[in-house]
Order: C-alpha cells, then structure tokens, then sequence
C-alpha cells in the first residue's frame, strides 16, 4: 500500500517548496510513508494577503481532489492554513495545516508561544485564525519580521531580524517556545533555535510529523482502519 | 540508531498495557522507529484519584530518567498526564502526554471536543487540566461513564455506557469528535466511532502518532539534529 | 453625493435577494442613503458548506472593487461573511458583514446570544468565526433548525423549525437574544420574535442599520471627511 | 412621525456636550432622524470616577424616563456607559452607551484594539467593562493620557499626549485600531487618525451611527414595527 | 481596638438583616472581630433590578462614609455588589462584596461554580459581573429559583424550588458547589447543602470570613499594619 | 474545641518557616483560633522545579492525613499549591493553598494582578496553574526576581530585584496589585508596598486569612456545622 504523504506549497515559489522538502528530510523513514511536495502552480509567488490565501482554495481543493485516492494525507504549507476546512469537507483522510499543527505541537514544547511573521498585514490574518482555534490564551505575542517571502532569501537579512523578532517575544513578551509563520522560513530554523536558546518549531515539520503516524489511523465517522 | 518509543502505562494493570500496545499496532512501520510498552510496576491498579496520579510521578520520573539514554521518546499513557512536566525537566527527549495529544489532536478532527472519562470524580481532575491547557473553549462537555480501570473488562457494559455517554456529548453538549479520556478504553475506539457516526480519538495512538514524527525532530533549546 | 450602500447576497437565489431588499425597507429614510440589494450571480443557490463560502470569495472581490466609486458602504449578505476581509483590503469604504453585524449588535440587546442556523453543518464554521471575532464568552448555544437554504421557502415547516430551536435556545441554553444565521431566514423575524417574546436579530437589517450611519464617517487610516 | 435621537452628555460641562454636538453633524441626514444633544445638568463637570459614574444614574434614568415618548432612541455619551442597563430596564426604544458601541465598532476596523482614557483611575473601571462585555480578548491595551476632562481644552498639550499614547497603543501593544476613552476627546479624532495612521473611533460617532438605523427597527420581545 | 466588621444589608427588609445577623453566629469569635448588621434604610424592600442596584449606591457610600472610622471592615450583603468599586474609593479598608467573595470563595470548593439566582431577571446581571470578575470559565450555570426577595419567606416553597434549581445545576450542567445568589437566601443552606450532597456557599458568610482575617491585614497602597 | 489552623512549610528550610510564622502574626486574635506553623521535613530546602513541587506531595498528604483529627483547616504555604487536590480528597475540612489564595484575594485589591515570581523556571508552571484556576484574564504579568529561595536571605539584593520587577508589572503590564509567589518573600511585603505604593499580597497571610473565618463554617456536602 502506498501511504504517502503529500505536502502541497500553495504559493508558486520553488525555492520554497525546495526548503519545505529539505526539511522533510528527517521524516522520511525507509519503510515510512513517501513524502512527496508539490507546488501549486495557480499560486502566487508568495501568500502575503487575505487575497493571496483565498485565491488559493479553489486551486488547492482541486488539486488535492484529483490526487485524493493516490495519497494517504494531505499537508497544506501555508501558515494561514488556506482551503484547510474545504479539504476536509472533501476528503475523509487527514487533512493538516501548518499552522494549526506548528501552533498546537508548540503547545506541547513550551508554555507561551510566540509567532514570527513575515509581514505586518500577516499578523490580524493569523491572529483571527489563533483565535479561531481556541488557543489565544497560549499566545505570547506575533510579531513580524517585515519580510515578504521573496525577501527571505537574503539570508543574512533574513537572520539578523529573525533573531531581533525571536529575543523581542522571549525577553519582553514572554515566549519560551516560537513558531516561524511562514513555510519559507523553514531554512533559518536551526540557526535561529541554536541562536535563542528556545525551541522554535518549523510549522511544516510539525505537520508532516503529525501525518506520519496520522497516515495509518483511520479516525473518521462511521468506519476504520 | 535505535530511535524506538517507550509508551509507558503508570497503572499495574497488564492488560491495560496489552490494550495500549495493540493499539499502537497500526503505527508501527517497517523501518520507522520500535514501539515499545511497559507496565509502571509501582503504580495502582487504576489511576482514579489525584492521589493516584501523585503517586506515580516519582516512579516515572526514575522509569524515564533510567531509560533516557535507549529510547527516542516517551509516552505517558494516563490520561491524568501524570509526571509530564517532572518529566520535561530531566531529558530534551519528546516526553508526550496522551492527554494533552488526545485532546490537541481532536482539535484538528472536529470544533467541539467531548471527553469520556472512567468516574466522576475525573472530570474535575481533567477539567483543570483542560483549562490549564488552554483550550477549555473547544470543549464541549466532559462526561463520566461511571466505571473504574477495572470494570472497562466487561465488555457488554463499558460499551452500552461509552454509547449512553457519547450520545449525549453529541446531541445535548455538541460535540463532533470525542475524546476517550483513559488509556483503557482502547478496544473500544473502533465500534464506539462506527456506533456513532463521530471521530473517537484514543489518546495513547494520538501520542504516539505524534511522536513517530518527533522522534526525527530535535526541537529543543541550543543544539540540533 | 451618493451615498448608496449595496447589498450584496452572495447566493444567486433571487428570493433571498427580494427577502433581504424587504428586510432593508424600514432603514430607507427620505434623504438617506438609498440602498440597493444585489445577487451575485456567479454563486451557488446557497450558501451552505465551507466550499461554498470558499467559492464567492473571488466573485464577491470582483463586484465590490468594480463597484467601488459608486457606493459608500458594502453589505455581504451572508451569514458566513464570505470575503469580508478580502475586501477590506481593496476599499477604504466600510465593508460590513452580516454576521460579524448581527452578533455585535445582539450584544448590545442581551446577555447571551444564541444563533440558529440552517443545517447541521453549517454550525462549525460559526463557531470558528464566532471565536475569532472574540464573543464566544457572549454565546449561549448554536443550533440548527435543518433546513436548507431553497428549504426556507416552506413557510410552515420553516416557522415550526424556528420555534421549536429558539425555545431550546432560551429555555435549554440560557440565550436572552436570537440572531437568525442566515439571510433567507429574514421573512421570518417579526414572527419569531412575537412568538417567543425575546428579541430577534434579522442580521442583514443589522448591517445596513450599522452602515446607514458610517457612510458619513470616514474612519479609515491617514485621512478624514 | 419623529424619530429623533437623544444623545445625552452626562457631564455638566457645555462644552463637551458641544463638542459631541459637533461630532454628530456627519450623521444628520436630511430626512433622517434628527440628532439632539443635552446636557445632564445634575452631573458632575466631568466623570472621573466610579462615584462620579454611580452618581449620574439616578438622573439618567430620570430624564430618559420624562423623554421617553418623546425620542426614538437614547444614547448615554459618557464612556463608563453609565445607568446603560437601568435604562434598558424602563424603555424598549433602544439605549445605546457609547463605550459599548464605540468598542464593538472598533472590533469591525482592526483586530486588536487599543483604548486611550483619560486618567489613569478610569483604566481599571473600563476593564471591568470590557471583561463583562466579553470582548477582552480583542483588548491590545487601554493606556491613560494622564489628562481630566477639564484639562483636555488644552489642544496642544493634549493632541501631544494622545499621540504619545496612540503611538505606544499601536507600536508597543499591537493595537492596530483605536477608541478613544472618553467623549471629551471628539475634536482630537481625525488629527489623532492622521497622525497615527491608524483607525481612530470617536465613540459618541459610533453609537450615533448604530441609532440611526437602529431607530426604524423594533427588536424588541414580543411586538414589532 | 475596635476592630468590628459592619455587615450592610442594602435592602430595608428587617428579616433579611436578621437571617444575614444568624449566618453570621459561627463567625463570631471570642475576641475576635465583633460582626455588626445592619440595614440600609434608604434600600427597597428587595434588590431585584439593575435600577434597585443602582439606587443604593449612594445612600452605601454615605453609610459607609459616616461608619468609616468605626469599623474595620466593611460587607456589602447583596448578590449585585452594589456600590463595590465606589465604596473602595473612599476608604482603604476592606470593602468585601459577597457576590465577588462567594463566587472566589466556592473556586477553592469545586471545580465548576453553580449559581442559584432568585429571578430570571436577576441572571443577565450577574453573569456581566462574572465576566467582570474574569471567572466566567468556572462557571457552570446561573439558574434562577423564580421567587422575589419577599416570597423567600414561604419555606416549602423556597426550598422545593432550590432542590429542584440545584439539582440541575449539578445533573444537567456539571456544577460540583453551589453559590447561594442572594443574601436573602441565606437560612436555607444547611438544608440545601444536606439534601444535594454538594457544597453550598452562603456568600455572606463567604465574605464575612474573609473579612474576620482581613481586617487584621493593611493590604493597601504606601503604609502598612 | 481546638480549631487551630495548621500552616505547612513544605520546604524543609527553617528560616522559611520562621518567616511565615511571623508573618502569621496579626492574625492570630485572642480567643481565635491558633495558626501552627511547620515544617516538612522531608521537603527539599527550595521548591524551585516541578520535580521538587511533586516530590513533596506523599509527605504533605502523610502529614496533613496523620493530623487531620487536631487541626480545623490546612494551609499548604508554598506557591505551587502542591498535593493540594490530594489533600482535599482525604479531609472535608478546609486545605487551601497559597497561591490559590493569593491570587483570589488579590483579585479583591485591583484589577490587574502582577505575580513575582522567584525563577524564570517557575513562571510557566505558575501559568499553567493559573490558567487551570481559570483567572488567567486578571493576570498582568508573572515576572521572575532571578533569585533561589536559599538566596532571599540576601535582603538588600533581594529587596532591589524585587523593586525593580515590581515597577515593570506596575509600569509595563499594568499591574495595580502584586501577589508575592513564593512563600520566602514574606518579610518583604511591608517594604516593598511602601516603596511601589501599589497593594502587595503575601500568600500565606491571605490563606491564613481566609482560613481564620472558614474553620467554623463546615462547606462540605451532606452534613453541617
């Protein structure tokens, strides 16, 4: 049986969906289940707006509808999470989201969890979302960086204000665990971690993590594995 | 490397352990990290009271601290999450609590949580568990079906009680995905989701699910994989 | 200067369109803003999963920013406020919707809020966007009376569905207030509210009344009227 | 048929009630409800504390009470919202308190909010407000200008201090819209909006705009327009 | 020293004073804090509505005022805690509110708080002030017994009433204590408390043993005992 | 009867105890009932990490258990509540915590409770039991001083860091009441109100406190004083 799972980059940006698959890598077990990333070619270069996430959904449902019988679960690699609950309207195999899985894996890494965003307009989105699924009170602060995703990759740039933003939520806002809002930061993650001293979740990792074991559960309505 | 997971059951009760590793059957994969279950041989029969769950954190606590060095990751498997903090202070290993996996990992599989615990004198010990996770505000109800670790073995009973109670977290508190609120209840999981129509997520496969990704992860503070 | 506000009803039945243009008659002062209703006609008959708000999301952007000169304030007449902040990214102009409208002004008319929606499915979603509006403290139970959009239509079968939930509402879960979850419900309010003696927010009439006001206020950033 | 609007300043300061006077003249439509200002002759000059607050009660619901025929709607133009819920209590017309509606009209232009008072001892009574309103999880921060409603006549010390605060509101708290915390402020609203570039609410403005359409509507138990 | 603890009774109704003065019998120490009750002349004969609640808050404050110096302490015997935050305004003793020290007092008993109002009308009101107080989380439900302050005189009535009230407050919404909502209330907890099996606070009775410690303690700003 | 108030020092630290016992002073009436203090011997000589606040849970449970028929209430003086909720299962007289206490009372004294905590380790475990106490709402901040129990002893350092972290929960976060969280800082409390003029809360004075009115007043289900 293939059980594989497919991580789907909604913004056009390969380099991104190039560090989404890099940081893949520690989960790919022989004998696990494949893990395939994929673009979504109707994407933007980056999804830096609440237009950019809405003009994603209806590319995405259909992508991961025409692909629903080849794969065993679906990763959406968007921090803003876009289509998650269309998607599952659609499918009855797991359907994660990075952002509700980075934020509700660092829920069990940390007491106060900060998020670093990329841009400014990013921060009402994502807060709206933290709200959405319940877990505000566990929310340090977000802040950004004031980065769009193509920016990310200066790296020096990219670094210094990273490790800005991360001691900001740590020393004046409490954080003792960050989430990095955007999947395109996902090549700064060891650096920034060793840097601060904190743990700082990469939000793809941490669902691709989730649908490792999730793949061979079959947790829906009225049938089972 | 050996990058197996120690799912460790605080009562004494073998086959509550036997319950639990076979649940943990479907996630074992060929190639992906050894599943291994033992008994807390120091713990009581059941794990019913605060009392109880005070009572098993020292042993974890050495349990863990001795078999640190073997093992990838541990899974405290009472849905009391008995020691986990001690827990975290002693090792960088992921130390996961199959309450807190049970009830984060509903809240990707429906928007309104029921938990089904064994007593009533449970509820009030996980509700401020709940609460102190942060995510009261999902949570539909929490009910008891009003039998001990010991009774969930009379099989005709426990599940006409888990069908009475799941019932009413559905249609009089709203629930759309439930929670079994104790390490025991396992072998009910897949009848109880069929009889109702609604996601039952056992707490012990929620942990471990999340842990077979984890093990590859090293998301602590100031050094990396 | 026309100060027009548009109504927008994102489904493409016209009876709904007619329901809600009835509905704005008693906020249509000689000398006030006129306001007219609109169907979108790239929606689907009605709005009743996550696709389906998903799927205006793009049509919805498309009027209001090609409408954009003409009118002063937008109404998006669905109770899942489709594209709301999509669109506030695209006009300075107030855009209101009808569910964020008609739960705020519900608080100003009673302690607890109860929302009564078309079908079963449709009461997640609220619930998501209820907590990310901040309220959920403010509600007392959404329930769904289990009809359809094309459904409201039976008048009879419509009015004893909507008694029936609002009783439970106030008697079972507390709620002072009702806000109808559903802009098709709007032929409705007068008879509900007389029958079960608690007010009844039509929450189309919300939104315009909210936005009969601010189409004199330019509350936007870096200028004024 | 009149249907005009009583706006009542609490205080007994003339100018104030001027100033709200002046506020309210975007929102006189003609043909529209006519928009009355007065002054509460019993209070205090102006309303500082909760003794104040208490003590412009008993007169509120007096003169509401001698009006009430003849007024369509009421709205108490002081931002501890006092005698809001007495005078609920002896009329059906609506009565509107411009902190309740200045905040829940602030909830529809940002998403975290940020509250400008004018002394340091109204911060704690408006916190006890907005928790009971159950909006405190939209809360960025309420900050005091360090100013009493006499001294606010100063323009230039006053328009620096609110800069000063607004700037701190937004910058240091995250708020991305404002309120201002006390209906004496009215002048200051669209240069502190310009300033700071973010939305600013003048509350009195914000109730005044939901009474307009509020007043052709009769949400009320049990009769209807 | 004198060190009494003056117990106000806001409403003028002479058995209420007498069945506080009897609850108050345990509380009374041999050289302990002398308990003094009495009634406010100027109160209605029952508090039932936010305009009775606002009525006596300037004739608490004189009373208070004019006893300032003679007393240590000083309670507020009415389930709204009327006059609260004005009567901490004008001295730095202890003003205790029983409303505020029930609700805290029954946090330390159970897990989930009960509250048992005398009239529907009575709810609203106090659940804005639970949300006030920033505790609405623990509760469980306001219910109210549907008898005014002067029908608490019938005691089969009462008590067949609050058995039933407290029944469900514990059966149906998972209360584990109960809070008595009115000091009027207060000779029937022993019974009540017998026949339910769970733990009743009698608020006056909660605040008055905060207080007997309290006035030993000079909790306030910039001097000390 | 004896109804003397048994105040535990789970830490084996003498001087801790002392302090507490001094600090128990002015409640200790005439004719009231006696407060004991003692130490647990087999306590660490700090609670500074989860493992140390587990560690003493069977000993207080075995202390509290063999004295449980001389004293009328228990009160466990440490600021992690430990064996609180295994306390209360084996005693239906009063067992109250500190920080429990603390907390509640200081909810009575301002509106923004500020908690000093000693180390940066204690905070999350502090939020975490904050939150399950369900009043994380009220809370400004939870600051650390930096310092080890064993180093309070340094009064002139101890009495700068408390200053300074008390000017930022005052300044900073808002706070307008401070609650000490940690036992060992009970001879600081007199100082450091006077120098931040803000109301300052030592815990064990507010559970002793409590605890002085509450021996006679037996709040248990099914029986009665």
């Amino acid at each position: 049986m293939d059980e594989s799972i497919l991580v789907i980059n909604p913004n056009s940006s390969q380099d991104v969906t190039s560090a989404i698959d890099s940081a893949c890598a520690p989960l790919r077990f022989q004998g696990g289940p494949p893990i395939e990333c994929t673009t979504l070619e109707e994407g933007p270069p980056g999804i830096e707006t609440q237009r950019d996430v809405d003009s994603v959904v209806a590319p995405l449902v259909r992508l991961i509808s025409s692909r629903e019988k080849q794969h065993s679960a679906f990763v959406i690699a968007c921090f803003s999470d876009p289509a998650l609950h269309s998607a599952r309207e659609i499918t009855r195999k797991p359907v994660l989201g990075i952002a509700e899985c980075g934020i509700l894996t660092a829920l069990t890494l940390g007491q106060r969890v900060g998020v670093m965003a990329i841009l400014k307009a990013s921060v009402a989105r994502h807060l709206r979302y933290i709200a959405a699924l319940g877990v505000a009170g566990r929310l340090a602060a977000e802040l950004p960086v004031g980065l769009g995703v193509a920016e990310l990759r200066d790296e020096h740039q990219t670094l210094q204000r990273m490790l800005r933003v991360g001691k900001s939520l740590c020393d004046d806002h409490g954080a003792d665990v960050i989430v990095m809002g955007c999947a395109g930061m996902a090549p700064y993650r060891e650096r920034l971690q060793d840097a601060l001293g904190t743990p700082v979740v990469e939000p793809t990792q941490a669902a691709v993590a989730m649908a490792v074991g999730r793949v061979r559960l079959a947790w829906h309505a009225g049938s089972d594995s």
